[in-house]
């Protein structure tokens, strides 16, 4: 069993994003610029959107915080949207989500700029990925694609079992999975909630990608010998172990499923530091306008 | 054994089309038009843009049909893409394709306002309908949807078997068959040309749609009992048993499948007269601006 270190390739990424972002800011080009729209005071939420400004400080990207309070309306929120899309020196920004009740995600959503859109939520993104076009990746699908490439893991002609179909994981990553190319040409199969037999399905998979969002849901019995081991979920499980009284858990039971993987990533230090590494990418993308002129 | 009637089905919808037609027209509404955008003299084009058009006679919408030659330029094409998207009493239009070699088939595509794109291939048509928004379906997945419903066939925690990765056929009927509700909640498998062990795979599916465009892949032993088999190929395979010197020929070997299977599309008289069927089916949304207001 080899472990994928997503926390070592992503601070690679960092340090090869930083050398770019140096690179445009010597010969005199645009600093890339990400704003961020953070409404209320969800705890996860913080901290996402801390560490994604800390980030793009890392790589010597310029950020901007917008923060309102929990009962900023739709209207004021569209006109945010509105402003971030008119302002040329924004590249990219996110609105984090999840948003209080009485406003609309899918409109705020779909109010961005889709070639601002750096978090790849936007129809047309969405649509432009699954036709093969260029487009911003959402993060969690490009980070897993990028740990498959950087790690050299075949995937032609493999059977790949996504667990679960989420509009930001299972959908995006089974078609990503299965379009020409590498990494992809795989056969994907998408398994969720209403799968009658799923162990025996995930125990013909080459590489599973797990996103059910169920902690420890992928037993060792369900897994073949020498199989890939994608393990998305993050959920918060109350622990006596940690200071903070929680301990983040993947979809993986990590012990049972590891000894019999030829590649496994690790929660924490898998998928979730790509994630941010995405976002960067992204936004170093609509910087150079390497996606939309 | 008992055949998926899509010729009847498509003529009892095209009533019912009708029947809405002649109330909106009754009710001094505005009557659903068509424009259709034909380039060169292909004979299978020719005869697709003939049916549309003879389909919306049928129905009662007002049709038109733009025809150029094959040398017409990409700039002069997309200017007629810009006069329909503002034409207010145009609803809906195509461009029927495929285009010649200097024009660009996917920029004429993203040039179509998306609020008419009613063949559904516009990136925002096709991201709305991964994201489960509403959105204008493409005619052959739509087609093959409406034929499961009205046949009432079981498709929750049932395993789909997707022939085919196709930005028309395969990955948006895979997004479709695998979405919450009914038709839906598979466990859907797509294979392609990459797949390894298709045999296997298609013998554990309880629905297999047959998208690869191979005459008669789908061989008896490939299927399992009580199977349903959607069959989309359309390939003009050359016949002496036919005036034309061709015969229609779908993916499924139909003399050995239809034995082992619940249900069997034909074809001809499946899945194809369904398509045009939604084509009418999203100009008669679009003109009661029903997806998009």
């Amino acid at each position: 069993m080899k472990l994928i270190d997503g926390k070592a390739t992503a601070a690679e990424i960092k340090r090869e994003i930083a050398q770019e972002v140096a690179q445009i800011k010597a010969a005199g080009g645009k600093t890339p610029h990400l704003a961020a729209v953070l409404v209320g005071h969800d705890g996860g939420s913080e901290t996402y959107v801390a560490n994604k400004v800390r980030a793009c400080e890392e790589v010597g990207f310029k950020s901007t915080l917008i923060r309102y309070e929990e009962d900023v309306t739709e209207k004021e929120l569209l006109a945010c949207v509105e402003r971030l899309n008119k302002d040329a020196d924004i590249d990219g920004f996110i609105v984090q989500l999840p948003l209080p009740g009485h406003i609309s995600e899918e409109k705020i959503t779909e109010a961005i700029d889709y070639r601002k859109d750096v978090d790849g939520f936007h129809p047309v993104n969405v649509g432009r990925m699954s036709l093969g076009m260029p487009c911003f990746l959402s993060a969690t699908p490009a980070g897993i694609i990028e740990l498959l490439r950087r790690y050299n893991i075949e995937t032609k002609g493999k059977h790949c079992v996504v667990l679960g179909r989420s509009n930001i994981v299972g959908k995006p990553v089974s078609m990503l999975m299965m379009r020409k190319g590498y990494p992809g040409d795989c056969t994907v199969t998408v398994c969720h909630s209403r799968t009658q037999n799923i162990k025996e399905i995930c125990l013909q998979a080459d590489i599973i990608i797990a996103a059910l969002g169920v902690p420890e849901f992928l037993r060792g019995d369900m897994v073949k010998e020498g199989a890939v081991v994608i393990d998305v979920g993050t959920t918060r499980v109350p622990s006596d172990q940690t200071k903070s009284g929680f301990k983040l858990t993947g979809d993986v039971a990590f012990n049972e499923v590891a000894p019999k993987c030829s590649w496994i990533t690790p929660v924490p230090g898998g998928v979730g530091p790509m994630t941010i590494v995405s976002l960067l990418r992204n936004t170093l993308l609509a910087g150079k306008k390497m996606i939309y002129a």
